[in-house]
């Protein structure tokens, strides 16, 4: 497949008359052809206004349709083959292995949604009977359903090229939930979002859904974005990046004559809790796993542990001295984008050179455009004198909070802000106290997790990948698993309709 | 029962230390005994404080403790005896019919929510079995429920003293959640608050639950209220009141450190789309039927039929003559507080005076605490030229907006904001035009009627009393019914956690 840089709007590819740009090979620095244009606000206004159009009939379509069109999707960027894999190496710099896997999420994702449609309970169908005998009022006939919400801006994220991007999680939950999807590929990776943009537009036609249902849409900068979230006929978005950005949305999105709901997913430092009992009769094992999680993907997971919690003794030196030995070993790595290197290298500098944090370890070091891991570690008083330790360094770094006691280590729980993680080491004798704390972390986080770390995240139905603000910007949901569809879905009821009113689904005694 | 006047904090009566202020008999304006004296922000913090302190264990109640309590609140208000509907009757100025059955609304809420609980299924448990086999990397075992947001502050109502107040919808769908409530009574009715929030209190003692499970808290102004949102141990806020009221609670809610979810029902004229063959044949009766409607409890209903569209014609004329014959003769009813009588008076003479909007009906005089019922009509042009004409006037005031043609109200109802209701009065020959129009007031309004007004609102499963910013600040919930629950949840996903660890719901193979 031939990469344009063009937009994908109404079905066509449309040149964007704003500001071109290139894709970069990240592990080089290069450019990479050919140039891509962005979008201007008149092909943000056309997209959305195509999105609205599509709406009434795409939220219309049966579960089959819908499920078989995720299904063709599926099927449209397997067909891709090679050269997705191939372009995606060259503007991540993740290796193969990852990318397929990441491939191989996707479009089981999709899949997986396209199963939830076809069971059909996400529609939450409920019927109460009429009882015109009823005293002193006669009851109505009401029937509710959930109805999807309206067009979704999806913004592409530069961490998963393929599962978080074009046709990722929010694509996937959004399709699903009978929303028209607008994407705002990721700068990053712009030859991936093309090469998957046009698979998701191949299936639209070939499952014969207004040509509306899906755009993707370019910018070097950030004003397609925005102009997007402020677009009356986008009713939701979903994002995940940064907690500036996150943010930024959020507010566009709230000043809106009709406000409409942002999921965010932003930023998280996941903390992992050694307990006293893991630590004497696993520290070093413990260290070492803990590093393999940090280090993993150049530490670019949402989900990368980044903090550690554990009382001061023998144990946690002991873990202390294998994760700084396993950490120093750590090859160099090459990160996303130079931004993000030097948005790396800029948070370990900081936490270097902070008076009350040392410095452990730094891993091996490599080319210009490569980054070692880093590992500190501070004091209970110091992490809690200083707000600025919890701001997430994103990518391999990781700081180690020395704790007195087990009350000093509950207040630095305390003190956490909302992650989308939490993770308990623990052995039998740890039970009691990790009991203890169970109440506060359930509150404090979407996923609590004993004895591993939270870097792999299942695509099931009892997934969470959330959690309270600043994770998210909203609490009350997921971005992944089967539970993503609700996000863009409101109900409404229906009362005395005549049946050849109602929605289809609704028609039955 | 004696009323003293007192919050209600921890379990027992606490003497407010700021501003004290009385009820109000709404017939006649005279000050009711005794006094109440409002919080202070030490009161809050305490409430607030000990809600916090309850929440842990109040979440963790048996399915079968939670509905039982419930049950308990209901039984305790209907032991207060005829004491609370006299009080509320002074205290408001609606019949002792309408109280009556409002007391039978809200115990029954009690008890639909009870059952609710008992049935469990808003824990929405799901299970996702281990695969310590699986490649490249073994599945986790996952379980997933619903857990409690946290404390709720609820906001009572004006115009429901009993059903959406100290312990109405709101109240009851946080408790049944697992949520700790904070109640701000409204000054409206203070001694009915103070009644309910003892019997709420006793069913507390009574069950063995946490002092903090439940507070009142009276105010004379708005500082308890914005204090009690801004709380870092409050989590959700409930409110049913005026645009200007919900706005005020959202933007504090998002402007805390860790924002919350803020489900505010606010403003809703909840329009009536009169259709060509159901006027020609039954213009006469959908007039009387609409005025009885309009001036049903003097039209202090969220779901008060404010605005009527029709195309111009005979059949028009004929409900307009006969709505307006209707109208001339609706006796004056005293409204529920000299503030929204007021607030009334003005909206209804900025419509008399404007141009473009003439004078039906004038309903008959009363004394000075009441208040007539006012027809206007405009045309389609002038609605869509002055938004003002869109702004909710609270109580028996209609406006009907004649349009030219299909077309012409077309474009009135696109030019509409958010709505609670939107009903139609369809023959069978308008079933293609309506069928048509389908589409659009699903977006608009969180339940669409037919051949009805929106003033019933059944507690039901299917019920949804929401819809689309500004009818409330979130539209994917409703405050009345059982999914109102839903609400005051968010999930949490557990990872490999050994039995002993799990919270008891998800305790199973």
């Amino acid at each position: 497949m031939t990469i344009s840089g063009d937009l994908l709007i109404g079905g066509v590819a449309v040149r964007g008359a704003a500001k071109e740009f290139k894709g970069v090979n990240a592990a080089t620095g290069a450019s990479l052809e050919p140039s891509f244009a962005s979008a201007t606000t008149d092909d943000v206004a056309k997209a959305a206004a195509l999105a609205w159009e599509a709406f009434p009939v795409y939220r219309e379509t049966s579960l089959e349709q819908r499920a078989a069109f995720l299904e063709a999707i599926a099927e449209a960027i397997i067909e891709i083959g090679d050269e997705l894999i191939v372009r995606a190496m060259e503007e991540t710099g993740l290796p193969r292995g990852r990318l397929e896997g990441e491939r191989g999420r996707t479009v089981g994702q999709l899949r997986l949604f396209a199963k939830e449609v076809r069971d059909g309970a996400f529609q939450e169908l409920r019927f109460d009977p009429a009882d015109p005998e009823r005293k002193p009022a006669p009851k109505p006939d009401l029937r509710l359903r959930n109805l999807a919400v309206g067009p979704v801006a999806v913004f592409g994220a530069s961490n998963f090229p393929l599962a978080f991007s074009v046709a990722g999680g929010d694509t996937a939950s959004a399709l699903a939930a009978g929303c028209p999807v607008v994407v705002k590929g990721h700068s990053a990776h712009p030859g991936t979002s093309e090469l998957v943009g046009k698979a998701v537009q191949k299936a639209v036609a070939a499952s014969g859904l207004p040509a509306g249902t899906f755009a993707l849409l370019f910018d070097a900068g950030f004003e397609v974005g925005q102009a997007l979230v402020a677009s009356d006929h986008i009713r939701a978005v979903g994002f995940t990046g940064s907690r500036r950005g996150g943010t930024a949305l959020m507010k566009i999105a709230s000043e809106r004559k009709q406000p409409i709901p942002v999921y965010a997913e932003m930023s998280s430092i996941n903390p992992v809790i050694l307990f006293p009992n893991a630590l004497e009769n696993r520290g070093e094992a413990i260290g070492k796993a803990f590093v393999s999680s940090l280090v993993l993907g150049a530490g670019q997971f949402c989900t990368n542990p980044g903090l550690i919690l554990a009382i001061d003794g023998d144990g946690l030196s002991s873990f202390v001295a294998s994760a700084t030995a396993a950490l120093a070993e750590a090859p160099a790595q090459t990160m996303l984008t130079g931004g993000i290197c030097e948005a790396y290298r800029k948070g370990v500098a900081q936490l270097a050179a902070h008076g009350d944090v040392k410095q452990l370890a730094t891993g091996k070091a490599g080319g210009a455009q490569e980054v070692s891991a880093n590992l500190f570690e501070t004091t209970a008083t110091a992490f809690l004198a200083h707000t600025s330790l919890q701001e997430e360094v994103f990518g391999a770094a990781g700081l180690i909070v020395r704790c007195r006691d087990a009350a000093e280590l509950a207040r630095v729980v305390d003190a956490l802000e909302g992650q989308l993680t939490v993770a308990l080491h623990i052995d039998d004798a740890d039970l009691p106290a990790a009991k203890a704390l169970v109440p506060t972390l359930e509150l404090l986080a979407g996923r609590v997790l004993v004895n591993g770390f939270g870097t792999g995240v299942e695509v099931s139905p009892a997934m969470v990948h959330g959690g309270p603000f600043p994770a998210t910007s909203d609490g009350r949901t997921t971005s992944v698993g089967t539970l993503a569809i609700y996000r863009f879905l409101r109900p409404v009821s229906y009362q005395d309709f005549p049946q050849e009113l109602l929605p289809a689904p609704l028609r039955k005694a």
